[in-house]
């Protein structure tokens, strides 16, 4: 059955792979399954057509013949549970790459969704170089923990899961902060995530729509 | 198989049942699984000990034998995919039960989460007043979305779920905040969570700690 994902008609990191649609797409390139991409503008993402997928209007998407999903984390999961590669086949293995998952999106990406709200949306305060510190030791405070937890292992629970491929996509958003290189071992497991060829193809194929954006645009 | 969860020793908010074991506790009364509870302190959460458990030094946890697991959405998600009342038996309804998980944690928690930061950690500041109306705004921007979608609907996705569990949760950190009482239809949606049986059986269980805990403290 044919897979379709959403993405950026243009992204908004032009290419840099931090759009959602590369979480997917890797995801897509490590169960080894061909997938058409359907590219939307901002404009069509806030139409009705587009929030039938996507309530709350954004990408990635993800159709499978009549089922239609939408969050990351639930796509990579779906594609996990469904296909070898992305998750162990130990019962007790596999919940806990799920838990890894889970605090890929709720215990590391809300700080560093909040220091990219300061970042881009609130520098134009008088108050935003003050605030910022306070922000960048919150995404400290669950840095620090995880990459105790890491130590010098690969992966974060033996061989590389869905719980890796998630937080390795969170931690991504966070180079650009110079914070992730604080924290060696957090920059080389994600530097090691980046290094699969499931990650490159996926990187390559969302890199290949903005550049012909930016050509053409 | 015994099943063990963590749960604050004194929960932050005295009892309210926002402190994160209720979803998990909830989950358990829906699925009709007995379990302990072991208490702990805010000093013994950053021991080893417990961080052997919980990387990130928090609660809930969830022991099954040789099993731990950490995070809400990973823990209710292993119950309900192991027992009956948290998931649709249909494979399209079980994968899009575990969008709205995600979705609740990783889409529409996240700005409360950060609007709980600006009123807890940031009311000292000089500007947190003229900052508190944007972050609210982002909140709404989540919330207007989900309040289209669940129209007047019961439910997010036909019958009660996993993901109806969570959405209910994470709303219910906004009531403090006046801003889920802005949207009738969730209000009556997280107010139609509350009336379970089972989540007054998870909140009593909760209350009864954190009320014990005043009288003794």
């Amino acid at each position: 059955m044919t897979i379709t994902i959403t993405a950026f008609e243009r992204s908004p990191d032009g290419g840099k792979g931090l759009a959602r649609d590369t979480r997917v797409r890797w995801a897509l390139e490590e169960a080894g399954l061909p997938y058409a991409v359907r590219l939307v503008s901002f404009q069509a993402m806030k139409e009705l057509a587009h929030r039938a997928l996507h309530p709350f209007g954004q990408i990635p998407t993800y159709e499978e013949g009549d089922l239609v999903l939408f969050e990351t984390g639930a796509i990579v999961l779906h594609i996990a549970q469904r296909h070898a590669g992305l998750l162990p086949a130990d019962a007790d293995a596999r919940a806990r790459a799920t838990t890894w998952m889970f605090a890929a999106v709720n215990t590391v990406e809300p700080p560093i969704l909040e220091l990219a709200n300061a970042v881009l949306l609130e520098r134009d305060t008088t108050w935003s170089t003050e605030r910022l510190p306070r922000v960048q030791d919150r995404v400290r405070d669950r840095m620090r923990p995880l990459s105790e937890f890491l130590g010098d292992a690969d992966w974060l629970d033996g061989a590389f899961s869905a719980g890796d491929l998630m937080m390795v996509s969170v931690l991504l958003r966070l180079r650009a902060s110079g914070i992730l290189d604080e924290f060696a071992n957090l920059a080389a497991y994600v530097a090691r995530g980046e290094a699969r060829s499931a990650y490159q193809r996926a990187f390559a194929a969302q890199r290949a729509v903005n550049t012909a954006e930016i050509k053409e645009g």
